[in-house]
């Protein structure tokens, strides 16, 4: 049939003939029980339960649920998200949902039902600390990244990737437009806390020297085909229960710079962290979860570094860098210093995409749980101006900046209001 | 009918049913004289000509004809190089042949027979000047770079475009492997003017700063798909007469960097400088003549910045760096600005491509006419050795060159042997 939205009431009879849920939850489809749960931006997404066990069904909408029908999307957004899916799957096994079934024509998947898993941004927002997340994250950062790119795969394998994912063209667009460019202009789509952060965002739009560093780093994304990206890789898109971090929702897919999701995720984590001071009961409450949040950050950097650097050492078999040039010439040191050099501009890419990260959360269309549900503006206007001015340091200084701990000095002296 | 080899005897009877040649040789086959040409490494050119005026009939073998059928070559070269022809026709109008018909099974392209051209290494052998030869490169660079890239189209189309030619492996296959990290280590393919650079060569594939330069350039060349690059922009692939230049041959035609064609046609010319001493009857014979050289590399950047800053100033109707940031909002300074720091990248860029070029041509598989032509190894390995020499400087320091009259000093210490 052609494609048709799901509903409650349709699931069982639409998806009762498909073998890999049937196997699942069994063939009497009146025992089935779904509900819809989608609090993204863009989709359908029901869970179906039976007694045996449930999956979650996540199917594509023809336009941006966020905004309605006015805004179009194509369904094929669904493809790439299967196509990425199943790549995170090989490259990072366990981390990403198990894949049960994908249909084309419907723009759904039906995949693991993770549970009782959540958003970790409800964790966030809560204060409740997750064991080993930075680790994790990092970890799946270096084997994604890695193993997406011309360091590891074949080639001609990686170009006709390339070539698959161009197409995923709306989605890109979402991104090329909403991060990079909307933020610094009044857009109509956007929007800030107001009047309270006003003299700021005008500040901020006549910064010429942070519009040219965000169209820059543009330049980088659009252009700069490293790696497959996640391409949206925030803390709405982490699930987390107790020890346990999976990733979901690649559909914004495509081959982009190393630093991009690098830089994309430490900065939900910085957010995080200003917004805190809108969730504590009293001032100085939520200290210690602060620090764990930076600690976080600085995990996954680490863990990036070490586990990217360990790929490099043990799984370098594509056309860059090649063996035959360093090791198999007496030159493992020559390696290990283009490694270095490597990661130095991953680190300089991932700080500038961290930086109009932030600002594209607070200025512009797509907002984050931790701000928004801090309802009095007056409170939550400090928390976002103290993200506005380290993401304006961040983008516009990216390349004289050493380290985490320099950055993290920073983040808590604005936190404190010794600067700004 | 399926592929098959055009030969001087089938030419007629294979092409005596095209409407557009026909048109242009008259109906009567029997009046068609043709004959083989192709000097190239890769693919059968016929001229055939009639009273009426003449064609050339490119056609791709299916394996690389420098080396022989045990490297095959895919056909779809042909079908690359095609697209190549119409785009850059399309935004450098008049520069590339006129395209008369294109049958991508037979893998041939016929079209316009380039005459008295020759092809513009043979001048710089000879030691003849061409007016205005600096000027039309450097304006073909701009506008194919600046009309290929998302400062200019559409993005949709820039990515379905970068899915078409990121097909085009194999010939990227060539410039990955053999530009960027053959020269580098004994390859089996390589060959220099041994023994008298053995002792420099040795040097160099020890140097590791040097090799970890040349796989940088490969990342950013694999990778930074910037722009529709011709991909293989040298003096031989130009064809002059008097002061009108033409490019032909861009079948290595595929995305990246916008650097990549500029270095590497420079470093063209500064081979040319260095080569004179092999060709000149008495020292200092082709002094002047090596002045205009390197005036023609300085006319190329000159004329490329200008029309680049013309086209920004007046065409920039991408997604990139877009008027409604700068100077929508008063802001045309930032533009400027945001222009001065891309060329700059582009800039280092191509010194960087210039040295890797350097070191190909002399110590690779595919050498040119200016070096191989001096029959003398006692007089062709000194040339050779300062090409060498500032190549390596070139990759190395890339980023730390301010224009070409500081590299052009020392190309002048370098041929005087003042330096070293």
């Amino acid at each position: 049939m052609s494609y048709s939205p799901l509903s409650v009431e349709t699931l069982a009879a639409r998806l009762g003939g498909v073998e890999a849920i049937v196997a699942r939850l069994g063939r009497d489809v009146s025992q089935w029980r779904g509900r819809e749960v989608g609090d993204g931006n863009l989709n359908l997404v029901f869970i179906v339960e039976s007694e045996a066990s449930a999956v979650v069904v996540k199917q594509a909408l023809p336009y941006v649920r966020l905004v309605g029908e006015s805004w179009p999307l194509p369904l094929k957004r669904s493809f790439f998200e299967y196509h990425a899916l199943m790549r995170q799957e090989a490259r990072d096994p366990g981390r990403v949902p198990k894949i049960y079934h994908f249909d084309e024509q419907q723009a759904l998947v039906v995949m693991e039902y993770l549970h009782p898993h959540v958003i970790l941004r409800r964790s966030l927002i809560a204060g409740v600390v997750h064991a080993d997340l930075g680790e994790q994250l990092g970890r799946f950062l270096a084997r994604t990244l890695f193993r997406g790119s011309d360091l590891s795969m074949p080639t001609s394998e990686r170009k006709a990737d390339l070539a698959l994912f161009a197409d995923n063209v709306a989605l890109c667009d979402i991104t090329e437009a909403l991060v990079f460019t909307d933020p610094y202009w009044a857009a109509p789509l956007n929007r800030h806390t107001s009047p309270e952060l006003d003299g700021l965002v005008a500040e901020l739009r006549a910064d010429v020297d942070l519009k040219i560093a965000a169209q820059d780093l543009k330049l980088t994304f659009c252009a700069h085909a490293e790696t497959l990206l996640h391409g949206d890789f925030h803390t709405g898109s982490i699930m987390a229960h107790g020890a346990q971090a999976r990733v979901i929702d690649p559909e914004f897919a495509v081959y982009g710079p190393f630093g991009f999701d690098v830089g994309m995720l430490i900065a939900n984590f910085w957010m995080a962290y200003f917004a805190q001071g809108g969730h504590e009961r009293f001032p100085g409450e939520r200290d210690e979860y602060r620090e764990w949040i930076l600690g976080v950050a600085v995990t996954i950097w680490r863990e990036f570094v070490a586990e990217f650097s360990r790929l490099w050492r043990t799984e370098r078999t594509g056309i860059l860098y090649p063996r035959a040039l360093y090791e198999d010439q007496g030159h493992s040191l020559g390696a290990e210093q283009a490694l270095g050099a490597l990661l130095h501009r991953v680190w300089e890419d991932a700080l500038g995409f961290a930086g109009v990260e932030l600002h594209r959360r607070i200025l512009g269309l797509a907002h984050i749980a931790e701000f928004e549900t801090i309802a009095d503006p007056a409170r939550r206007a400090p928390c976002e101006a103290k993200a506005l001015k380290l993401g304006r340091m961040l983008a516009v200084a990216r390349n004289s900046l050493s380290d985490l701990a320099e950055i993290h000095a920073i983040a808590r002296r604005l936190e404190r209001g010794e600067i700004g």
